[in-house]
Parts: C-alpha cells; structure tokens; sequence
C-alpha cells in the first residue's frame, strides 16, 4: 500500500528505512488501541455532519473487522505502510472506499499516535498496578511468616544492630506502596484524551473534543493543542520515573537476595528450579535472575535517560524525535513487568535458614543496647555510656576473641522489645495490608472504567439516532 | 570538636578529608532544620521521662541559641566536627553539660539527617511551587495579551500551520500546572517522618515516633524502620524527577526563544539589559540566559541520574553512599529556582514583533485548510481533496514563486475559526488559570501547616506539664 | 536440546524465559565468531594433546558445516539452548560423539562469550571506521566544491561573523578524524584475546593461550584471568564512549542541517526523495532523518550510561549482569553504521542556495572587521575601536534600519582575506585529505589482518602434523 | 571593573547574577592558564608588527605580575568582571594603558577560554596518569607480596574456583594500565592550540596560529576554526569518558573490598585508622571511603552524561551552553584523582587473614578440576565428567554435610598448577611492571615538554630581536 502523504513520487529507499523499520513492528503492538481512535473519531466526526450515519455505520464494521484480524494475529503492517495510521486507512479505503477516504478529516497522525499512546499506557499501567501489589503482598506474607526470626542489620554493608527477617520483608512492601503513589501520579498525567489536537495547531472545523474524550474514557481533554503535542514523551518520561523507582527497589531486593544466599551469608536458600548453573564448574546454582533484576534496573535508568535526553531541548511542535521514545517505553514497561512477576517468584520460594541467621546474630550487634542499658541503669549520659562500652568492644575485637552468641529465645525476646512504630516488635503488618488493599481497589477502578468505556465503544451502542 | 563516635585514637587525615570535605559546607544549610529535629527529639525524650524537664528546658534554650547564631551566620560546621548533627551535639554538651550528652540517645545521626533533609525538601518545595506558578501566571498574562497574534505553528522545524502567540504560551503554562501534580505527590513522600528509624533498625526503648512527627508537622510517621533508611535518596530522586520535567519544559521554552529572536525569525525581541556582549563583536546581544537553561535542564538531568546511579543495587541499610546524594539533590532544588526566575524575568520583558510575526504566516500554512474546504465543498472524501491541494503546493513550490501573505484582519479570522477546545481561537485561559488559583491555594495551605508547626516547636508552648 | 549444565531436574520456565529470551535473537549474530573461536580451541586442544588428530579433524569438518549452515540461515538456536555456544556444542555432541564432548575442556561459556563478542567488535569497527571516513570524504567534497560560498556565521544561535559554506563542512570532516583516533584506541582494548580464562580463574591444564591468540588475528593475549573477566563490558563501553564521539557531530551535522533547510534560513535545500510528508498538511517537506539521527545521538547517549551502569560497582569475576551489555553494544554498533550511512545520504544530496547564503551575510557581520580595520589605520587600541564601532552598530540597530549588504564578489574577497591556518581562506582541506587518507590505510590493514588469520584459521591449513 | 563588551548601560542583576556566579570561582583556577595564553599572543602579535617591541615588553612583565600575585592568592576575579579574561584585560589596561587595550586584537573570549581549558586539562592529566600508576603500582607490590595466597574465587557473587589475593590484586594493575591507554588517546585530542580561531570563524589579519601553538608546547595546531569551537566539550567529554573507565574500575575495588572485610567474608582487614565509626554502634568499624568511592563513581558516569547532555544536539559555532562543561569536568578531574589517592592509601594498607582465606577455599571449589582429572584418566569426554562430579556434588549439598577444607601447602600446590599465561601460577607481574614503566616514561615526556615550553614562554628568552 502507499503512504499517507504521497503526491507522485517515491521515496528514496534507504530513508524510508531509517525511518520506519522500527515501526512496523513496535506498532503491531498498538492496532487495537488505534482502532478504538479510529471508533470515538468516526462517532464525533457523525456527530458533527462530515460522515453519514450510513458511512458511519460502514467505517464502524469495517474497524471491528480489524480487531478480529488483529486477535488472530492477521493484521500486519507493512513496512512501506509507515505505520498503524496508514495500514489501518489504508484497510478502510479499501474496504469502504470513499468513507475509509475521509476518515483523516480533522485529525492527523499526531493526534492519532497520540491517543494510541495514551490507551496503550494505561492499559499496561493497570497491569503493572496489579503486579506491583501481587509481589507487595508476597512480601507481606513473607515478613508474616518470618517476624520472628532474627538475623543481623547491616550499615556500610557492616553487622550493625538486631534485625528480624520480617522487618527486612517488611521494608520493601512498604516502600512498593510509596511507588505506587508514584505510578498513579503518572497514570493521571497519561489519563487526558489528546484526539483533536491534529497537528498540533488545532483544525478550522467545529470538532467536539469532549465528546471523543468520554468515548475512549479519558478522565478529561488535554486542553491547550501546542501543549499536546509538546507532551509527547514527556508522559512517558513520567511513567518511566515512576517505572525507575520501582526498580530501584527490585534492585535493592535483588543485591540482598544475592548476598544472603551466599556461602559466606547463608540465611536465605532459594530452589535449584530458580537458579542456573555453570558449564564447567558442576557444583554452581547461580540465582541468576536476580543478577539480572540488578542489571535491568540500570537498563530501566537507562530507558529514563533515553526517553528524556531524546526530548530535553527540542523547539516546540512534532518534532520526529519524538517517534524514537515509543521503542524505550515500550520496552521499559514490559521490563517493569517482568521484573515483578520473576522477584514474587523467588519471594514466593526463598526458605529462611534460621540457624545461619541465628548464628549471624553476634554480640557486637547488642553494644548499642548495652550503652542504652548502662545509660539508664546508672543514669549516666548516652555519650558517656557510648564511650565505656566503645572501648570494652574494641579491646575484644583487637584480642580477636570470638563474639558470644545468644538464643533464639533470648533473640526473640529483644526483637520484641523493639516495640515502637515500625520495629522489629512492631512491624505494622495489617496497617501496610489495608494500603495495599486501598491501593488494590483504585486501580480495579480505573480498569473497570477503562473496560467498560472501550466495551460501550466497540457495542457502538451508545451513538443516539 | 571531636567526633561522635571517636574512641581515643585518630582517622587518618586524608580519609578525614575524603569523607567530610563537602559535608562542612552542605551542612551549613541544614542547621536550622537539624535543630528543629533536636527540639522534636528532646520533647519526646521529656515526655517518656529520658530527660528532667530541667534539663528539657536547658536543652530547648541552648538549641534556641544555635537558631540566633545560625541567622546571624555565626554558627560554623567545623570540618573535624564532620557533620552539622555533630557540631550542635558538640555545642550542647558544652552548653549544658550532662544533658546535651543524653540528646543522642533513642536515635543515630542516621534518622537526623533523614529528619533535616525531609524538612529541607519540604521547605524548598513550597517554594518550588511559588516560583513554578508565578511563572505559570506570567505565561498567562502574556498569552492573552498576544491571544490574537497570528504566528506560524512548526512541525519538524519547518512551518506547518496557523498558530498564534496566545496559543504558544499557553501551552507551557498548562504544561507546567501537570508538573504541579508531578511536584505534589514527590512532596507526599517526603512528607513523612522518618524518626526512631534510628540506624536503621529502631530502639529497644518505649519512644513515640507519632508524638515526633506531628511536633514537626508531618503527615504521618513513616513506618518500617528499615524502609525509612532505605528511603535516602529515593525520596530525593522523586523530588528531582518531578524538577526534570520542569526543566524539561523550561529547556523548550529556552529553545522556542532562541529560536524566535533570531535575525530568521524575529518574532520576540527582548531588551538588551537581558542580553550579553561578545568581546570582539560589536553588535551581538546574545540571550545567554536561555541557553544556560538549555544547558542546565540537562544538567538537571544528569543529577537526577547521579542521584538514581548512586542508591540503585545497594543492599538495605545505611550505607555512606546516601551521603552522596546530599549535594545534587541540593543543587537541583537550586538550579530550578533560578531557572524559573530567570523564565519569568524573560517572558515578563519578552516583547513580540507583530509585523514579522504576521509577515511569517505564508500561504502554504493553509493548504490543510484548503483540503478541508474542499472535502466540505465538493463533499470529495479528504483523502482526494489532500492529494489534490498537495499537486497544486508542489508545482508553486517547484516554480519558486514566493507564497502569497494574507493580512492580519484576515489571518484573526482564521484564528478565531479554530474555535474548539484548546485551539486558538479557544484558549482556555480561564480554566488554566482557575487550575492555578487551584494549586497556589495548596501550596499555601502546606507552606502555612508546616510554619505553624515550626512555630509552635520553637515557641515551646506545645509541652503540657 | 538441553543445558550444558543439565544434572537431571528442570529449570522454572519462566526463570529459563527470563534469562534466555534475548539471547536466542543476539546470539544468532555471534555463530560465526563462536565457530571461529572453537576452531582456535580445537587446534589448541589438539597440539596439546587433549584431541586426537582425528577428532580434531572431525570437530573441524562439524564447525565448518556450521558456518555453511549459517550462511544458509539454517543454523538456529532454541531458547531452551540457552546460547549459541551451548547450541554449537549439541550439534557438535551429535555429529561427532564423545569428541564433541571433549570440546567443552578447558574453558568456560564466560571466556568463549568474550572471544565472541571480540571478534564481533572488531568486525563491525572495521565497518564504523570505513563508513566514518566514506562520510568525512563526502564531507570534504562538499567543502571543495563549496569553498567560495559565503555564509553567516553563527554564535549563540545569532549572526556573528562571515563564514563560509566550505569552512562549515571541512569542521566536520575534521571533528571526524579526531574520533577515528578514539575509535582506533577503543580497537586496541578490544584486540586482545581473553581465550583460556575459563571461567575467571584459568585452568589446571597446560594450555597455550598465545597460541589461540595467534590463530584468531589477536594483537596479543589479554593476561590476567581475572581481569579478561572483568573486562567484560568495560571493552564494549570503551568502544561505545568512542561512538558517542561520533553521534555527537552528527548530532550537530542534523541540527544545522534542520537549520539551514527551514524557510526562515533557506541556505540548503534538499532533495524531496529524502524528505516525508505530512498526512494532513500537503505542502511539507521533513527532513525526518536527520530530526532521527539528532534523536538517535541521545539513544547512543543511553547505550553507554547503560553498559557502564550494568558493569559499575559489580564486584570481580563473572556476574549475569553483563550478559545484559550485549544488546545495547549491538544496537549501538547498528545505530552508528545507519547514522553515518543516512547522514552521508544528505551530505552527498544537499544542494547550497547560494542567493540565500550571500543575502543573509548582512552588514553588522562586519563589525569587528571594521573595529580591527579601525584600529590598523588609526592606530587604536582594539578595545576602543570596538567601543565605537559598537556605538555606531547599536545606534542603526536602534533606528531598524535594514543592514546593507555586500555583492558576492566583495564577500568573497573577504573570505579570502581570512588567510590563516584553519580560516575560511586557507581551509587545509589538502592536509585533512591526507589524514584521512592515512587513516583509511590502518583500518584497511587491520581488517586485512583479521581476515587473512580467520581464512587461514577456517582453512585449516596451519596445522603442522 | 567594567564587561569587555559593555556600551554605556548595564545588564540586569540577575541576568549577570544567573551567567556569572559559577564562573568567578571556576575561573580562580585558570589564571596561570589565561596568563600563558596570553604570553604566547602578545608574542605573536609582536611578530607580526601590531605590538611594538615596547608594549610587549610591558604586557609580558605585567602578565609576569599576575602570575605571581596568583602565586600568592592576590589576584581575584570579580563576579562584575564575568571571567578571568576580562580580569586580566582590565589589570593590564590598567598597568599598561594603550597596549593593555590592544591585547584583544585577533582573538575572542571563545578561543581564550578554549586555550585556557587545553592547559588546564594538560596539566591534569599529568597528575591522573601519575596518580594512576602509582596506585596500579600499589597493587603490583600486594600481588607480589600475595602471590601465593589462596582465596576463592567467585561468579555470580558464589564461590566458583581457587584463586589467589595475587591474581586478584593483579587483575586491577591491568586494568589499569588500559584505561592508560584510553586516557593517552584523550590527552591527544587536548593537545591541540585552539588559539587564531577567535570567535570561530578566524580573523581577517595575517596571523601565526603555529607560532603560538609551538610557544606553548602543543603538538600541533587544531585547524579549522569552527571545529576548533565545536570541539569545547568534545575533548572535555573525550576525557571524561577515560575517567569513567578509571571509576569503574576503582568501583570494583571498592566493592571487593567492602566484602572481603565484612565479618562473612574476612579475608581483608583494614586499620582502624582508616575507618569511620558510628554515633550510635561503639563497635563499628565502616569502610566508608570505599563506599564514597563506590558512590562517587556514579557521580563521575553523572559528569559524563552531563557534559554530554550539554553538548549533543546544539548547531555549530558557540553556545553558551558550553561555559556549564567546566565545572562537571574540573570536578571530574578532582574526583578522579581523589580517588585515586585513597584507593592507594586503602590498597597499602590492606592486610590479608590467610587463614579466613584458606579456610574459604572449600571442596566444591574443585569441583571442575575433578571433573578435568575424571576425564584425564579415564580418557573420558570432558561434559561426561562433569555431568558425574556434578551429581556427586549436588549429593552432597542435598545432604548438607560441610565440604571438606584442604591445607594451604595443598592449596599452593593447585594454584601453582595454574601455570599457563596469566593464571594464578604465572601471574606475569614483570611483565605487567615493564608496561607500567613504559607509561611513566610516556607521562613523565609528556610532563616535561610542557613544562619546558611554559618555562620558556614565561621566561621570554625565546623572542629573537
């Protein structure tokens, strides 16, 4: 088929490849969405008199046409097409002659890639909602099952103080719940129908804006048309920041996952299934995808970096530029995915070796209660009681004298006696359960109200006639 | 001074420097809040009987003082003293003796520069915010003004179709109002309290993290102590992501301008006494500020990078490594600051060339409209009437016979004709700037919750007898 | 097939997809490099006895129907293979029996990975150096032929000084050779053979690790073991820091290219073929690849803070994350070679508009020519002859009248009179010829090298019986 | 003092405030530089007759007298002056009157600062290339000296094989000494006279650029005066990225030695002079230096991308833009050396626990090697061998009976074994300590030549009457 614009003359080849070899392939990803434009534009586009109900009518058969090829993996688009925009007219002037012909009145293919933008993020954002709150939930389980287990705290990479396998679990759920508040900052900003911005200066036609944005579902019309434009890429960036921080956690997991399964550390065993091994050495289980969880963060930051370097400085209005942030929020969302279904799997499967951690427990970690102890005992000043029990704990280390070791019990009972807000005695478990809950609730919302938009748009039942 | 934790022997000097060279300086800036945070520490530290009130009251005086010193700029961080927690720890205990020696029990300089930084952020956002709307304000002044300025709209670089001033400055400042929300739900995670979390794994002591938290004025306590360390720098990371994408527009705005105040282009003129000279040029009047904010959106980018480099695949608990964190996120709250002042004084003196900018909007800016009369004309599907305006385009353009100008009466006309939402003869300006009486009244509301709180801290009425 | 490191139990699917799903597409580049590297191996094995002549004769034959099968695209690796090294030792298990099992002795996939992914780097850096000069050449044609063409030239975005066209086009061609030095110093890094590293710490076996090095074309054997390892991904960084290099002209090259092509400069002009249009306004013409090479410069941006993400603060000996360098290594080298190909496209298709060019070279160019001028024939102090000049340009700026311009003759006079080195009348193009010309003969030498040692390798013909 | 360009109004405050601030400090550094920038053009301008053999005698003792008022922090740079070269125009307008004011004859602020930077990055990376070989000197020492340690070695963060504190320390010299290589390639691009390009586009007067580039030591002129303008940043970024690959290897160290001397590892120990403590754990003992270099060499990929960031995408000719690439690159410059020196204090101060060591060499480290003998003996394929170690080894950890230790005699005996180039029995130090002498050579050339030109020009016995 032919391209959108051409007047009579071909394209030379190896710019037309440069330009659009990336494409074909990234959109196959995004006919549906695109299709759903199409769907809410031909329904204003009747409302306002440029198409016939009958042309209407042709237009909309001829889309859900396409949907059904698309589900069976029929729908492809051909390089020479450009993209989705043109495959998908292209299809529909084929099908329907002069209808499929006038579908581009009052739009261009930067609103278009636009909206197909916005409905692919929010779609994959409602999945990466539910996946986040699945593995905050495994944590929460986890930490449940382990709150009284003690192991070290570490500082400087150093054994500081107690700490329990709980409060450890504990401390990712919590901060997965702060990204999400992240995440749905940046679903909002994704959540305005950009449909009618055209090219990005508007069009001389009585478009009804609004009623396209309620069609597709859209919280509200992204008013200003430059300003639409000009928010290309920079959406994705913000979902992106949120996808970053969400990785940062996965990473921080990821290097205590490592080091903890070591021989050297020992508390957490994970199941050979989970690990791969070495071609030369017989003996290795290697945990693998936890390296790579630790890897991919960077990639995400990367992504970030990308999507951001690629729009930071460019004058206002479509700039091509822009086409080259779907390839990197693309992939930055199903990274994100992946990420959090493979750390609930090993969450899911780590077994705590409580004796190693037990062990681990050694004295040095208890000088601090020591000096709390002798300050209140002897009603002494902290810094004071720091500075006596400092050198008694030095003189031991400089003798190499192997630090004592408690119980288990008596471990138990200073965890407990960690009672404030949020301690090893006090982790605060059900509270962190109902935000998850609460968390969970809002992004069922704002998927049903997606999911039924889009069901009432392919009916096609809400058009009045 | 000495060091908190120094035990009779001395750091080797270049480690010394290594670590705390930067501190000393950082850290002058955060005296204030770090003695907020002692005043909240030692009222929970009376209230659960660790200090007499007497020595509460010798305590809540001395750190007063430390407040005098500090606005008169005599209070010095000491390179040897290594951080700000230290040298007022030092000062209280010689100050008040025994009682400044008992401040630092319950707590790890850990959770302090935690406290210092969250207050830090919180202060400085409130102005962020300012700055950011009044700017946003700005750009609504200058868009109505200009609202019927006609100005060619560019896509890939080249003329596309009819915009106008009005329309181009609004959209930076609807741009800007969607960072607000960005800005808002980053100083949500700061607004939480991170003290008790002490070094990382609580106390074994009864305190009231929740009494210390609404002391300071923050929305709630946050939990899990090992979250809370875990939390440097990413809190710091949210906050700089949300100023990228201020900078991201900032750096467009930059660009736009340099663009039109090119001899090419000759929109915007903008008087000398923002400009500078060339040395060996006479008749140069460069706007060097915009291209610094060209340059330094990306130097914002790079912090925000920096910041993500540095706390991405560290495991859980304190490490030095956050300290790192401390000087870019600083310079970033620094450097959007600057940027929006230094935007605002450029769109306040900003004036427009009308005559250019008409001179500017030539024929070939309308073909599209040409193709819409004609599909509604002769009813011919759009698609046929865009190739046939496009051979007619073509053959000018091939001729090289220069376009034909419509003049300005003509040109309003056509602007008012795009009269559906967001377009430019439909603005919105209204609603934007409801939008941002809107996010002006949240910003007070925090900025006066947080002083209150502040107030009543260092008036010391809060503690009942 | 299985895993070279199967013991009798299944590894987690989704673990296995997680980790294998890129590599069954990168690793389909690397079968040729991988063939090569056991050939290198087998020979080894084979002169130090662990082969026999006839296995050795026999794995030769198996590796080399390998390489006819992947000619024919009819080599292909199963994700369930994990690699393409593991692939190539199942094949080689099948075809030749207990010999193919003896191939896997002294070495690990982590030193086979690294032999691959260098002979890679090398081949593909012979191409980025040949399409980097063939762009320098084009670019040193445009500057001959367009030597005598005025042109303003800009500073802050802002008419400066005379330049010329000629001028303009040889600063690129020379910013290109310095790279070429970059790129040939990021070659040596990647010109070392890490083949006998095993998996990081060598072998108990008395190979020949020069001798391998030899047979594959390799300046030298990289020693230690530990650091061969640890280079992974610090090579392919070095290399992509180099590739930086170059994106950054051509970045520069699109930017004034998306420049001068605008309405508002008009001084170049290119051809529709390598334009696109707009699908909803007729009269564009966008110069889309080059807005896509300026995107594309920040894409390389993100390679490389990927790469040197992933590998920064890993501590030594392998870990999985570097198996996460290959791809963005890949596409950088992809990227490169397309954007010097595209960008030589233009280069060789831009026409000049030289009415344009001369028109814009306006009157106040010549202020500090009329300052030194001034300050020759009175004998003035420069400074002060600027600030009268200065007074006089600023008086006429201030009363708007036009500037007057000087024919094309008298500009060239001009330019002629910029006589010394590196200025518009004494351009070196002859110089820069030749060091393009000598750089062109040391990469047609190192890729001689390298293939003259790969076909004596495949060839067989270097064993001594 | 007064702006080079003012005429008779002032700049904005905060305009001035925004361009100016940073560069009064930064330029504090450049001083000396700009003198002998400036050396060398006075000289120049005396040859070709715009001075007189009396105003250069003037100006050169007046420059002479700032170079000594700088020697003894007398000579400041006002924020009112914007930069060094206005300071030392105005000082020597001051001294000399009429031959002050004509210094600025043929050249710009853009080529000074070009000059300036050359200099100042010269004389750096004298200093980052000693201290680079002192510390891979450093580390030469402890491989000798641990030659015959055994430690485990790891993949994947898990114990893979023997290795020893040699071949570990060694791996770091290596690395070293090619990044010495990547910074060798860098300092050549530095060294190249920026000076005759003027503001970018040269200078109508008969000039001698290779006059000034051979009085001030370069090894050769940078031709074309645009590149000379496009390359501000380039070369700064070229250096930078030499500096990263220093960092990523400082990175590793300190990771590795951040484990090693955890109470789970063991194998290192540090004095406790070298460590920091905590305010709250009497008995810690943190790294922290180790983990600031970990940090900070994030903050060096922050500088990379940041002067990048900056640069990429700006059209041709100068952009103020270019002034924010010097405080990341002399930071950068600073970090890098820093660290450098405190990784050397780290490396001679480390002590090794051999007997933590041996104890960690434990019996699934030979697991490969038994593998190798089954098949030696037994003549049996290598994959066969180990798919039968590796079930007696998977036996055994199922069981989770302890592995067997074997004695450091045995210990030694396997290493030794390693014998073939590069492993742990043939580390190759000599020849690892000849190529570090050849770079001191190469650097200490470098260093002499320049120092020698600078103390000619200074000297001024190189004009002939």
């Amino acid at each position: 088929m032919s391209k959108l614009w051409q007047k009579g003359y071909s394209v030379n080849e190896q710019v037309e490849r440069y330009e659009a070899a990336q494409n074909s392939v990234l959109d196959a990803r995004l006919v549906r969405h695109d299709v759903w434009g199409n769907l809410a534009h031909i329904a204003m586009l009747r409302k306002i008199g440029i198409l016939t109900p009958e042309e209407h009518q042709q237009l909309h058969e001829a889309l859900c046409t396409i949907l059904e090829l698309n589900e069976q993996q029929q729908f492809t688009i051909q390089p020479s097409d450009e993209d989705v925009h043109t495959s998908i007219e292209n299809f529909l002037a084929a099908k329907t002659g002069a209808a499929g012909k006038k579908i581009h009145m009052a739009r261009s293919r930067n609103d278009q890639v636009l909206v197909d933008m916005r409905l692919y993020s929010k779609e994959q954002l409602h999945l990466v909602g539910q996946k986040l709150l699945a593995l905050a939930h495994s944590l929460l389980i986890f930490a449940r099952k382990y709150e009284e287990i003690p192991m070290p705290g570490y500082t400087h990479m150093q054994r500081a103080m107690l700490s329990s396998v709980g409060l450890w679990a504990g401390s990712f759920a919590e901060s997965l719940l702060d990204d999400e508040k992240l995440l749905s900052a940046s679903y909002e900003l994704a959540d305005q129908s950009p449909l009618g911005s055209a090219a990005g200066y508007g069009v001389p036609i009585g478009i009804d804006r609004q009623y396209v944005s309620d069609l597709l579902g859209f919280d509200h019309v992204q008013n200003n048309v430059i300003y639409v434009q000009n928010s290309r890429g920079k959406v994705e960036a913000a979902i992106v920041q949120a996808l970053t921080q969400i990785m940062l956690d996965l990473s921080k997991l990821a290097q205590d996952t490592l080091l903890y399964t070591t021989v050297e550390y020992g508390f957490f065993r994970v199941p050979k299934e989970l690990c791969t091994g070495s071609s030369i050495m017989p003996q290795k289980r290697n945990l693998g995808v936890m390296e790579l969880v630790r890897a991919r963060a960077q990639t995400m930051l990367a992504y970030q970096q990308q999507i951001l370097g690629i729009i930071t400085g460019l004058p206002s209005g479509y700039n091509m530029d822009y086409q080259e942030t779907k390839l990197p929020f693309m992939e930055a969302l199903d990274l994100v995915q992946d990420a959090l279904d493979i750390c609930k799997l090993v969450v899911d499967n780590i077994t705590v070796n409580t004796e190693r951690a037990v062990a681990a427990c050694t004295f040095e970690l208890f000088a601090a209660d020591r000096a709390y102890d002798m300050a209140k005992e002897a009603n002494m000043p902290f810094r004071d009681a720091y500075r006596i029990v400092g050198a008694e704990v030095i003189a031991q280390l400089e003798r190499n004298i192997p630090f004592p070791v408690e119980s288990q019990v008596q471990l138990l009972k200073r965890l407990q006696a960690r009672s404030h807000l949020g301690a090893s005695g006090n982790l605060g478990l059900e509270k962190t359960q109902q935000h998850l809950q609460q968390a969970k609730e809002a992004w069922a919302e704002r998927e049903n109200a997606f999911t039924q938009a889009i069901q009432l748009l392919v009916g096609g039942t809400f058009v009045e006639e």
